[in-house]
């Protein structure tokens, strides 16, 4: 794994007068790059050669600087990330970035200085490393059932990779398990018990709350080790089963499909703010202990509401994630923070702009 | 019931100058906060000792003062209000200020200033009294079965009191019903008749649309004996039920859970505004008939869209709901009035603030 | 039908100085009042007497001048045409005034400048033609069942001019096909085959773009013969099937209700982005080369979005949608475009008064 003395080492070549923000052209980046100019800080899109004139349309999230790839993985050749480096570039991590690249990629072999804590990706990357991330938070989460043969309740089985959520199922006892886990090792989606992770199935509403926590500021709530934990926005991720009901019972007789195609605003009842900011906490304290200095910038609870439990965490994206892409102006929470119109994109920006001033940009960077 | 003369007399002690808005911190309290702010009149936080911290977290929907309790109800205690009245707070009644206080003690023995018309509290708090105002007001509602032997369509049979709308359940005809209802009074969860209202189950859309009424303002609209009535915004509450399909077949077979969670924001056909325009005047008028001087300032009405039936009513809420959370920033709709960001918040406070300048604080005030 | 140079006699005829832009009271008048006054431009609302009172209420939407009619078939009479003329007044058409005045009327009878290509309503206004549009533009779009006979999949049964989408249906194979098409034909509601499409049904998340063509500005997209295409945001209607689930097994039983009621906002994975720009500049394109110079200005894409197979465009509307309702102050994708908040009554507004000053109304207008 690089080491973050490493990429350190590389930032203090930069030229902190001409630092520019970068990121692949996919994602989250038109808000990336409309935040970055509201901030005034350059930006450079790294960008597929058939992408390239749909973002230059969009003229008002234009990066100052496109660099063209026919494919994803040229930004790991050596060429490419000097170049970077010599343009003064902090990568924005984003999902897809991660997907394309891999996580693996990223920790051995990207010596760009990215904006954020590297060794989220090595927590996140594996589900049951991410588990005992929870487990330490000691938030609510699914109970994981290593054996199937325990399976005593209704249960969700996930497939480890599966972009967008593809291929899962549920089953409400062993035996269903089997017949539906046998059926896809017949269709070669998977090969063992390795390939899938049994989890029990919550019923209850999602909400997905993008929190950002700035370590620049002071510390604003209980439980923090410093920092100020800030809530952005919240959303609700459209998956394809969430248009079951059109097709019932044509889809429903099937595999499920969760692959996640867009997002739609909410916003969550007042008095469970204090919840989700009370779980956010935990994780950005639990983050800490586990990979110091743990969470740094964005990051997203994936949360169900169930009436008799509370709000449960299945999962946390340390990182930029799409639903933020509803609030290129502002959400019904990030104005309760700032006067003006603050996308992630932009909470980014400024959080870079003000460690460059305060010379602190080594505090963001991994 | 406090009169309203001796909630008059105590508000002409008040010192106009030094105004405040106050209310617990819950439900639709940061934009109370918010849009205070931004009219420039003071606010008082009631909050909770360990909700306190994230409250002050919102540093952009800042009281100017909190007051700490260990539990709401202290705000009932002579010395509570008596310090409420020395700050000269109006007091924004909100659904969790009447959940956590009780209508009852709010009407008997709460003598702080309330923004509004306290007896809307009355008349909404039984099922059975707010049937009688849509009746007197002419809009569509649904049928009310009195002996669920008359049972001749689907219905929802509802629980009084049922917090956010637990242990709701449908049924088709009678004997389906006394099964369910024989079930929950095996649970314990009601003992009689006398529990539950028995309402027609109307298939369609929900549009909850938020009103303003300024009597402060030149009437706007036919039928109005006085006032400018405006429409806010509009949302769709996001229920357990609304994921059901996530859940399928798992949920279903069990009673509906019909808990309010959050939000999310709609805009209707324009050709149904009329429609919602015009039912929210017989709305007003006939709250000014039976309670005058009738609503003041927010209210909402819960209705569906059934295509064959056109807007079905089926509650009025007599106050801010929490439906207006998704518009700190102003609506689709409230654009269509404003050039300003106009939350339902922010218009209670510009209400004030006007009333204020115009000597006539006590025509909003109950 | 009117011939296109007969119209810009007319246009040639208008004093450009005081170029008025008008369209009915109802489906998206509002957001266009709304933008015309934003940008500068006098407009004229055609307003049923009962519904005058309620438009006039918003007071910040509000047209310069009303022109009642008790109905709105009075508007293709001589003098009001005459009158519109006489006001300089470019129609805006909406799905509420095609509804009310019929394509045919508007092709044959109306003789007032409208904004746009009159000739799109030819190609629209018949499911036959406007997939000979589809077929061209080489898009996805779904099979089509000339013979019921042939059913081999899941289909979707659309009635010509069906209002809003109701009694629509769907079956599995013919027979299933044959069994409700009877009922529907013994309930009067069609008779024969000619009243109906048979449309291979597709699984998957609905997404409505809204774009706008600019043909005032340099070509911005590889594939376009001149313009600029803009996305100016996405919706999801709200149909009374989206609420099916509430009445489960009530309505699932019944023939499926597909009226729409009103929308909600979306927005799409980014990736998907430049799918859905390559689909519209096809669209672009087709037409064209079908009905010179094709489109201009505002155009909707009603498509599916299907894991497996991508985007598929069942739909084309040629004009504003009701879905921008929802983005009066713009959306999350206007804001890539522009700095001020662009809706898409604003966007046709600021087209106009761009062409006034570059002496180009006529290249606009049919």
């Amino acid at each position: 794994m690089i080491s973050r003395s490493e990429i350190l080492s590389t930032l203090s070549q930069y030229n902190e007068s001409d630092i520019k923000i970068g990121t692949l052209c996919s994602h989250s980046s038109l808000q990336i790059f409309h935040g970055a100019r509201r901030e005034g800080i350059p930006s450079v899109g790294i960008v597929l050669k058939e992408n390239k004139p749909y973002y230059e349309s969009f003229t008002n999230a234009l990066p100052e600087m496109f660099l063209e790839v026919q494919d994803y993985k040229e930004i790991m050749t050596d060429n490419f990330q000097k170049k970077l480096i010599s343009e003064n570039v902090i990568i924005i991590p984003h999902g897809s970035l991660v997907e394309y690249i891999g996580a693996e990629n990223l920790l051995e072999r990207f010596r760009v200085p990215m904006f954020g804590n590297r060794l989220t990706l090595y927590w996140e990357s594996d589900r049951r490393r991410q588990r005992r991330w929870l487990k330490e938070a000691g938030v609510n989460s699914p109970t994981i059932y290593e054996n199937p043969s325990n399976i005593d309740k209704p249960v969700i089985v996930k497939l480890h990779g599966a972009k967008g959520g593809r291929g899962y199922f549920k089953a409400s006892n062993s035996q269903e398990f089997f017949t539906k886990f046998n059926e896809l090792r017949m269709r070669k989606l998977i090969s063992s018990l390795d390939d899938i992770i049994i989890e029990e199935f919550i019923a209850g509403v999602r909400y997905y709350p993008h929190f950002f926590l700035s370590i620049l500021e002071e510390k604003n709530l209980p439980g923090l080790d410093e920092g100020r934990l800030e809530l952005l926005g919240i959303d609700r991720r459209l998956e394809v089963i969430d248009e079951i009901h059109r097709g019932l019972p044509l889809i429903i007789e099937d595999y499920l499909d969760y692959t996640v195609t867009g997002n739609v605003g909410v916003v969550v009842r007042e008095k469970y703010l204090v919840d989700l900011l009370r779980y956010a906490v935990r994780i950005v304290s639990s983050a800490r202990k586990l990979f110091y200095p743990g969470l740094i910038g964005p990051f997203c609870l994936e949360t169900i509401y169930n009436p008799a439990r509370g709000f449960i965490v299945f999962e946390v994206s340390a990182r930029i994630v799409a639903g933020t892409n509803l609030y290129p102006d502002g959400s019904p929470y990030s104005t309760y923070y700032y006067d003006e119109p603050m996308s992630m994109g932009r909470r980014i920006a400024k959080e870079i702009r003000r460690a460059v001033n305060l010379n602190s940009l080594h505090k963001l960077v991994y």
